[in-house]
């Protein structure tokens, strides 16, 4: 049987929101998330595999890629090009898996633009309080790195209302379980399954 | 603590979608959900009680209740009015539960009117096919009573498209699943968190 089209998940979180442990708990609990691969500019480094890690291109074909609108995003960083190509994150989706974006905000305003259909969430660390307490606990940073970082992160949070879904991470386990929940309703949404029930899918 | 404000899911399903199994499914995955209870200008029938399976009250009362727009739907079933008094629901989504109101198409419609926040959820049977085998196979009704409810149930469907999720319910613990994460989903909408966060509930 063919299997319903996966959804598209945007993840985006301030470093300190623990979200690599999110993501490996959440791997614990579905088989049907598949990563997007980026593209770069970039030279490999050793040890990097391409199509895995990055899909190394030459400066040439990424404009042309931009030019034709084949990223779901993209940026410049430090002279070398980086995007997200739409094809690969499609043929998971159509093959039904659901693909997990895990982007910055900026990137992850633009590909919601283009897929306003892709679910949003914001992965916030537990507090502020919490962050200054690990900061000054450390007793190395200087007083303006412990304001500047904090600041930074209060800037980060401003971002978060414009996600569809905050999850706040007190617990690994708890923000896993929720980020699965969301997964779960994203593909209960009636225009999903309305979709899958034209396309006979599922039947009514 | 004070817990978070609880969301408001307002479920629909045509007769035969399995709904009252699905939701004694869904209590044994939550314990935070409770019931809404109907007013109704009827009378009581031998074993029901006040306030626990409806509030039974008089027409001059639900008059006045209907005019200072205290019912979140009121309608006219042969000559009984019934509505939804918004009072109770309140009381409970503040002290943090997730009230489940489990009603018909037009009431959903007049309650998501008032309450656009509220989760709306259309539970289908499998297929009307399937629906037409479940009438069946009671045995029990009449053929026109039977083709009645059929055309019923293909009416209903029709105003799946107004709800923000669907969950097909071919079998009662994946539906009760699936409307479990559409609630915990619910609780992670970032207007939801951000009035949390606003409120001292959760700190960030």
């Amino acid at each position: 049987m063919k299997r319903e089209r996966g959804i598209l998940i945007v993840l985006s979180g301030p470093s300190g929101s623990g979200k690599s442990t999110v993501i490996s708990e959440l791997l614990k609990r579905r088989d049907d998330i598949r990563f997007s691969v980026s593209a770069t500019t970039r030279a490999p480094r050793p040890g990097e595999t391409d199509g895995k890690d990055y899909y190394f291109i030459g400066r040439d074909q990424f404009a042309r890629m931009a030019d034709q609108g084949a990223f779901l995003e993209h940026a410049e960083y430090v002279g070398n090009r980086y995007g997200t190509p739409a094809g690969p994150v499609d043929e998971n989706l159509n093959a039904g898996y659901n693909v997990l974006l895990d982007i910055e905000v900026q990137g992850a305003a633009q590909v919601l633009k283009k897929r306003p259909d892709a679910v949003s969430v914001f992965l916030c660390p537990p507090s502020l309080a919490e962050l200054e307490r690990r900061l000054r606990g450390r007793g190395t940073d200087p007083e303006d790195k412990i304001k500047s970082r904090l600041d930074t992160a209060r800037r980060e949070y401003e971002q978060a209302k414009n996600y569809a879904y905050i999850v706040v991470n007190d617990d690994a386990d708890t923000a896993a379980a929720e980020l699965d929940a969301i997964i779960t309703a994203g593909l209960c949404r009636s225009g999903e399954r309305l979709k899958s029930i034209q396309e006979g899918v599922i039947s009514i």
